[in-house]
């Protein structure tokens, strides 16, 4: 048996999710059953993660193991690109890895990117790809809360009620807002996430950004590691799985 | 009579174009459509310039006049807006200006970006929003070739045969080639262009960035003023009008 990893970038919009579930169509469903007419053989393709119905990926990593031989990636790559063409999906890279090697266990590190527009006017050439917000977001005091994010913490608060991680303690090492003209983008690194932990922790800024919360508040909801402190989670569609590193 | 200055936002895949054709939809019918009917007036749109079908805009610049007052410029725009939700255009803002003012001839600074997608694989989330190449380009020469652009030049070889400007002579203020990841961003900033001169330039430097042009053949075919020298005509689901500035 080999041990393939690929990257796949896709748009999360018209999907269930990452992962396989039986009320809809899902990233996971379409690569299996792709990869499975390609090599002919039964492949079942493991992510480093799922992702909400509606969460987008640039560079979202699998692995998948078959009996077959992948000589040229490049014929690899196009055919399986052509076998996806009608779906928002498309391979980015294959490559040969040890045995050992898991998608979702081996990773260290974890990149999601939140894309916020802060303008009056609705959405267009960033429509189901943004988290519209009309009211004039404080993006300095947003900065500040994301500064008390940054470091080693329970994130109880920010973590989903059908979390099933053991632990609520993550660490996160990045976490970066920058403005540029009406976009705010969110960068979010850490080995691994909690569920809906990025989503909930945007949700939370966003009361700050808005005035709804001031800093007091936010860390208050923080450190009360009470799901029920949390702001409203934030839409999917603004959220990207960027980068899972090994 | 009062001269209102709009910013549009659209979409251009779907569109014939900017300007109002009779072989399908253009954003300057939807938008006087919209204009004639929210104000209860004849409403004639005049844009900064054409764009083609397929070209997209980030920041599009028009005026129309009208006997009404404005009163409540955050009204007016989120009600054209929701008259245009189902149009991928948006307006971004409205200013009202003096009867002098004209889109296409006060604008003293017009920026266009064209975007290139240099990998592989098919794209996905930028579909119809950049040009696929998957011959790996060299920017450093493409950057090279934008040098010889920049300046007061004739532009003969990079304009359409249909074009209706008096002078081929313009001045290129900028052109700016940047490479992040598998994204190639051209900018070009002038006080006008010739039809169809951005995707001409882009097209001829794409050859010169895939091996096909040296230098010495690319300044001969900016230098012949010849159409016919001209490469083929870069898409245009990958070009942006950026800004216009007055």
């Amino acid at each position: 048996m080999f041990n393939y990893q690929i990257k796949i970038e896709y748009i999360g919009t018209n999907f269930v999710g990452w992962q396989i579930q039986k009320n809809g169509l899902s990233v996971q469903e379409v690569l299996e059953k792709v990869l499975s007419k390609f090599l002919n053989d039964k492949i079942s393709v493991i992510g480093s993660g799922r992702t909400d119905a509606g969460v987008h990926a640039n560079e979202q990593s699998a692995h998948f193991k078959t009996k077959k031989i992948i000589k040229d990636k490049n014929i690899f790559i196009n055919s399986i690109n052509f076998f996806l063409r009608k779906y928002p999906v498309a391979i980015l890279s294959i490559k040969k890895r040890s045995k050992k090697f898991h998608a979702r266990h081996s990773a260290n590190k974890r990149t999601y990117k939140y894309y916020i527009i802060n303008r009056r006017s609705s959405l267009v050439l960033e429509k189901n790809k943004a988290w519209h917000i009309k009211k004039k977001l404080d993006v300095k005091i947003m900065k500040k809360g994301a500064k008390i994010l940054k470091g080693t913490h329970n994130f109880s608060t920010f973590r989903s009620s059908s979390c099933e991680a053991q632990s609520p303690i993550k660490t996160l090492k990045k976490v970066t807002i920058v403005k540029k003209k009406s976009k705010i983008i969110l960068t979010f690194m850490s080995k691994s996430f909690l569920q809906q932990q990025v989503r909930s922790m945007v949700g939370s800024l966003k009361c700050l950004g808005e005035g709804k919360w001031n800093l007091e508040h936010f860390e208050k909801a923080f450190k009360s590691k009470k799901r029920s402190m949390c702001a409203p989670t934030a839409p999917p569609y603004g959220l990207y799985l960027y980068k899972v590193e090994y």
